[in-house]
């Protein structure tokens, strides 16, 4: 990876959660010194990088990677998945946008419905939202959480605790069994936020993302800049960190994005298999027997 | 339920699992006291009561039940989970058997296949065989492990304890979200297993019943022994507790895992759910109508 994303991510990359502070996270960062010039640059080659070793992730089929998106509405989770994973084959990578549950998740404990869905060795699964809408949207609006079927003896004070401390033990199971989980809170600024919602009102082509409820949930930006804070100050953990990923500038969120998935692909060391010798024999007579075929032939003509 | 079975199940029930030995489980326990010629009143009063309290659980839809049954080949597993469980709405019971993992499920974490396939609220499932594979048959037979496509680095000294440690964690959050989770080992002795085995050859209709394999499973039944009783040590908790039920009198082990089923549901306070005032409300209204309405009394003459 070019050294100067590896160097960018160190900044962005939360590993332990502990003194985590969101304030100290600029929704406008660039990585200054004139990185845009290059950026177009830096993020072709980066994606190239990724979709060259996601083919071995693939031929190993040792590893399976995760990526949980999560934002405020509007700040570009999707066109962010869009262009860092479109140049990926399509065998090897799945996404998932997860809503509101349906009866039958809802009948289920709230991991089932993405644990149904995570990928499998070999692939990328992307999920755009996750289980942490619990510790999020569910924090937010207590009435969610009414609605979720659990007995009253349940829900008590410590509940957000017992929700980190489950998905925090989750994930470690995940990492020991080769599942490697990244996580993207796409750390966008009010204002921008204002923009992208009016683009959505004036430009007919992106009407269809509106939605009256976002103005609604914009109301409570900081009880959600809160809420946010907590989920990654309680699980960023070296086996499953948090990339808080500034993004006013789509361009700079990007090349973050793809540097982190190709730091952790990076990380795995991979490569095809070789292959063991009683393959090797099999592959040496296959091709002896292809060379001396020549019915083959023939027939093309 | 009868205080003769709740009395028994005290000795059978493993709730902290530190100092649990199996040397000190009679597999030919029968409860004493000529317990046998109550015991087809005692089961029958049990599953009654089962079936009333399983409809309740449907109703009230907030609780699941998850029983895990475990024991070695021909320990009467199913016919335990047939007997026991046969009376109840079939709309509430699922059973999954599980047998070798899928190459599709192998592509997943081991715990994945098993929690697709957990039980709904107001649902009673049953899983014949587990997740708990995962820390006997596969730590008897390494190769197993090896099959798992698992990185050689996450396969360390460490990995059975980590298991334990996982399915712990996992079986208290599904406690924390309404799933409780009720293990069964079913202790046979070697000399029972010798006869049942003996019995699925020489009796033509549970000869379909037979695998060669059984036998090479029963040559390994003192390292089988070592690790049914490390895991039941590892994983008995008051939220998930394991019954160490004596399986050479098949009556006996039946009377005690539906005693265990009635417990559990007993422990749940289970009601109908009573109307809000609205619904009251419109069921008022609706009896007047539905009263007043002749038509349909006129049409059936």
């Amino acid at each position: 990876m070019a050294a100067r994303v590896a160097d960018l991510l160190k900044r962005h990359r939360v590993t332990h959660g502990a003194k985590f502070r969101l304030a100290d996270c600029d929704p406008d960062d660039d990585g200054g010194a004139h990185l845009k010039t290059q950026a177009d640059d830096l993020l072709a080659q980066t994606v190239e990088q990724i979709r060259a070793l996601q083919e071995m992730l693939y031929a190993e089929d040792l590893w399976a990677l995760l990526l949980i998106f999560q934002a405020m509405d509007a700040a570009g989770k999707d066109s962010a998945i869009k262009h860092v994973l479109s140049c990926v084959n399509p065998h090897g990578v799945s996404v998932h946008s997860f809503k509101v549950p349906s009866p039958e998740e809802l009948d289920h404990d709230y991991l089932w419905r993405t644990t149904c869905r995570l990928p499998e060795r070999g692939k990328i699964g992307i999920f755009s939202r996750s289980y942490y809408e619990e510790v999020l949207v569910v924090r937010v609006h207590p009435e969610i959480l009414k609605s979720q079927r659990l007995a009253p003896e349940l829900v008590t004070k410590r509940i957000w605790q017992e929700r980190y401390e489950d998905i925090r033990n989750f994930e470690r199971y995940l990492c020991r069994n080769g599942t490697l989980v990244r996580k993207f809170y796409l750390n966008m600024s009010e204002e921008e936020q204002r923009k992208q919602l009016l683009e959505r009102i004036d430009e007919p082509e992106k009407n269809w993302k509106f939605s009256a409820r976002d103005l609604e949930e914009r109301a409570l930006w900081k009880t959600y800049r809160r809420v946010y804070e907590d989920a990654i100050r309680e699980t960023a953990r070296p086996d499953a960190p948090w990339y808080v990923v500034p993004a006013d500038k789509k361009w700079y969120a990007r090349l973050i994005i793809a540097g982190a998935i190709l730091e952790t692909l990076e990380s795995l060391n991979l490569r095809y298999p070789t292959p063991d010798p009683t393959l090797r024999r099999e592959m040496a007579q296959a091709r002896r027997r292809l060379l001396a075929d020549r019915r083959g032939r023939h027939s093309r003509r």
